[in-house]
């Protein structure tokens, strides 16, 4: 059976996980998963490290990003080294980053964070069991917190 | 016989691997493919890394970037990481990234994008087989994406 | 019995290791720590290393960043390679940075260094011994600094 | 017999590659040099990890970087690179790039193509052979690609 | 006995090497030297692991950083890989980097160097022989390159 490593943060206004337990039972795949919780997203990649130590074989890293340029630079810096992980395992790590500068409006943020953990939980799935299916999917304009944009027409 | 790995996103609005398959198919050496689709750019650095581990003598990493300066920023975390792949295999990785602040039109996009993954194509195949062609083109202003510059004339 | 490694500089116009030492003596909790003081955030990194190698089970990095862009690029620095020490070690190393940034008064400076110097020991106490009490804080927008936010409530 | 190892790119549109060339006879030391020639500055790092297994002591990396804010970040991804190179295996890569962006006329950006590999040419000369030659140059302002500024005089 | 490395460049303006020298006569302390001269900022990484294969104990690395913004990017691309030779030590290097937008004046900017060098070399002894020392002066606004601040009092 496959593992699922979830990573998320006290710093994020959104629980982020419920969204991924409900996503993964209506999936139906037989999958278990594993949970660990950090103060901030500059702690996420040493908890990734230490999820695949516990056999995860794919994580969902979720954060929340706030609205000044410090903020950022912490965003970069997590990202820059759960980049480092991914590559030290040759495993995936789907990062769910929501930054606050997306939206001016909380129930905008929601509904990001919500679409985006949703959609990251069935490509951790795709990753897991259907190649195929992400290959069919390719050059598609899917996104993660938004509408899908869709192939260029031209 | 030579095997070319093929990275390719959900993200992208525009899919390059038709392009590859006939830039291969007209060149008529005798190389091999193995793809592999992740959803987005920060996807690629590991997707890289196991299609490594599949024995690709090289590979094409393609990827479309956003116009927002988070897009920016995932885009080059995804670089950096895709450099960190290609010295722990001492193995050349071609990024065909196209970024959407290139050009404000849909069609001149899509042109960039093909020319781009066309070109590099070749350029995998003559990173495999043919330096000495390379170092007859050196210093020539040689593009990907659209014309060449050609030398300076001074 | 676990050890927390306290890093701190010269550099910083306050001395955080007194609030970790109250911090620590009120949690009632049976630790020890190891110090280690170098000049300014750019030698905490190899400072973290080395209380690792005194077989620090989690490290407090202390450091306060100065209000100019080279100031901010050195912080940047020191961030990105204290993520290298914690993915080298599997372990865990709360950073905490005050940036002059942040507020332009002394006064505010002064408070959010104790808040978020005194959080962030409770937080590695929590990282230590209470992974179940970190989760039942994920999403609720918990702060080190200034006053939590609280979940979103939409 | 030191061996120096050559990368330059197509991308370039000048041809660094004569000038080292006759830097190297000019000196009349005696050297050999393998020649590593990729599409773009991004290749040069990986190109420097392979001139390293084919024994080169040294290496003079060529590029030319483009206007835009993109290629700027293209080039910083590949010096960040190329350090890494340069630490896993213990020698220099001296970096000759030029950024378009360092003047506006072709001429000039000629001028400072030839200046600088020239000159690199020889610091490479001097890092192998001539160490105590260096330590009387330091402290004195030495350029390459432009005129040397001289030691303040204060 | 104690070995301090030393790495300069000649394309600082200021010669660092002799008010080192100056420092470790004048502090009476029993260490030995060893000094290494590069062409720039971006050479000194690979300067400092040569000297740690010397048996350096710890090093001073001294460059000076022009005016662009290349220039500041290429000392950021130095830093981040005087972090990497430290971690991979597990030794401190002593960044004495001084940058031209420091000061308009050329006589500021050498007091800068010349007081940032002096301090640093002590800071250096104290590294190798007094962890108390320093200890004592954690949190209390030492600077390097100008007037301490000391600690805030409020």
């Amino acid at each position: 059976m496959k593992k699922i490593g979830i990573a998320d943060t006290m710093f994020s206004r959104f629980d982020y996980f419920p969204v991924i337990k409900e996503a993964l039972e209506k999936s139906g795949k037989d999958v278990e998963y594993e949970r660990y919780t950090v103060p901030g997203v500059k702690d996420l990649p040493v908890a990734c490290k230490r999820l695949f130590s516990s056999d995860c074989d794919i994580i969902i890293a979720c954060g929340m990003v706030g609205k000044t340029d410090i903020d950022e630079q912490c965003a970069h810096e997590a990202s820059t080294s759960i980049q480092a992980v991914q590559l030290s395992e040759g495993k995936h790590i789907l990062e769910v980053f929501v930054h606050l500068r997306e939206s001016d409006t909380e129930k905008e943020i929601v509904d990001i964070c919500r679409n985006r953990v949703y959609k990251h939980t069935h490509n951790a799935l795709m990753l897991l069991f259907d190649q195929e299916g992400m290959q069919k999917r390719a050059g598609t304009g899917i996104r993660q917190g938004k509408e899908d944009e869709g192939p260029f027409m031209v």
